[in-house]
């Protein structure tokens, strides 16, 4: 039995990494990721063989993950933020249904939402969504239906892949959406570039947001009714008396 | 100026927490927290002063901290699972307004919803929403509200708080409103003491969900409408073509 760790090395910092991520990744023969991912964490893991495939080359990956896993390697395949969240998780799944003799241990970290979450202060603390802008694999009607249902229901809204160069307008038409039943003055935050060097968070409304650019690095945190700015950091009250 | 560390230990194992988040606990005077993670915690920080304060003392325990940093001290106020998550983060912002002279520091960390995915496999693949079923700071109409919305936009959901002694047939309910707009053949999965002595994971359908009855200790999975089980996982696909 042959064994592949799907690791999620969080945002980006080695420290934000967990101990058994850390452990996986030593234990390993090859680790193997997207290129930006791997260049993040060699420094780290000298010795170990590492192997990298581009962006949209991800059934690729997972197919080179476990055929170094069948020549006995000990593999991690390495995912920034958490593996089971927009991560390769679910396709290594998929495709090891050809390989059942490799056996898969998930290794969950931190998600750029709770590592975003983090920086902005305290956004997340009571029910929210994540949902992505990218249409590259989901038609937009669904993600319309999935924006229009998180503000209806009044969740607060952290949005993943908010923009790139070809959806560079697909934040605006959130916020367009979102406004039909949140108010423009719901307080929002954008963080980039999370625990990475130029990190960046900004709290404004959510009026504000729709005219706002951010790029793919942007992770961006959409209010509840009762989200407040307090300091110049975003929080969600989750109900407490006496406060 | 006196600091106050806010920290997600994760779900509960030494070896799940960041890196940044033990050299926080190594660098503070007092750790703070609900009795039950302080325990978790202690034997890895000898000589650290620990102080606890049961279940529905939050707003006591934040002003503990913020009292001991007063003094001088360095604090870390530890939450299980992630501090922005249903957990401290956001009550200690809103109790800081009146201690202008301590700094917050939030350090992120593994949440149920990613650590029990882990372990079922990968069911957070794709857009979801986390609905807390506790209705003690919430009104259940909210709750409900949010169910049927992430139901019939077609979320994955992850439930927090499932059930208490005084809700035990919350868990119930919630299947039967979902059911309203998902398939009762919906894969979904629960996960009990994660990453802690006696871990249990089950996947099952939406119908089989309704009839389980969970603990306190269970975090609860419900599937989209592409969720599918694989060789007893409970895997999102994403929508990659080729596979």
């Amino acid at each position: 039995m042959s064994k592949i760790y799907v690791i999620g090395i969080g945002p980006g910092a080695y420290d934000q990494m967990t101990g058994k991520a850390i452990r996986a990744m030593n234990e390993s023969d090859a680790i193997i990721g997207y290129t930006v991912y791997v260049d993040l964490v060699k420094e780290y893991f000298p010795g170990k063989e590492f192997m990298t495939t581009p962006m949209k080359k991800e059934v690729d990956r997972c197919v080179l993950a476990f055929e170094e896993a069948k020549k006995g390697k000990t593999v991690s395949m390495i995912c920034s933020g958490d593996a089971g969240v927009y991560g390769m998780a679910g396709l290594m799944y998929e495709v090891g249904v050809n390989y059942p003799e490799t056996e898969l241990e998930i290794i969950p970290g931190v998600t750029a939402a709770t590592g975003g979450a983090a920086v902005l202060g305290a956004p997340l603390i009571h029910d929210f969504c994540l949902i992505s802008l990218s249409d590259l694999l989901t038609p937009w009607e669904k993600i319309e239906a999935r924006l229009l249902a998180a503000a209806q229901a009044d969740f607060v809204v952290c949005l993943y892949n908010p923009s790139s160069k070809k959806r560079h307008d697909y934040l605006q038409k959130a916020c367009d959406l979102m406004m039909k039943y949140k108010s423009p003055d719901t307080i929002c935050g954008t963080v980039s570039n999370i625990a990475r060097e130029g990190e960046e968070a900004h709290v404004m409304t959510l009026k504000e947001l729709r005219d706002t650019q951010v790029d793919m690095f942007t992770t961006v945190f959409i209010g509840n009714s009762q989200t407040k700015e307090i300091n110049n950091k975003m929080v969600t009250p989750r109900g407490y008396r006496n406060v």
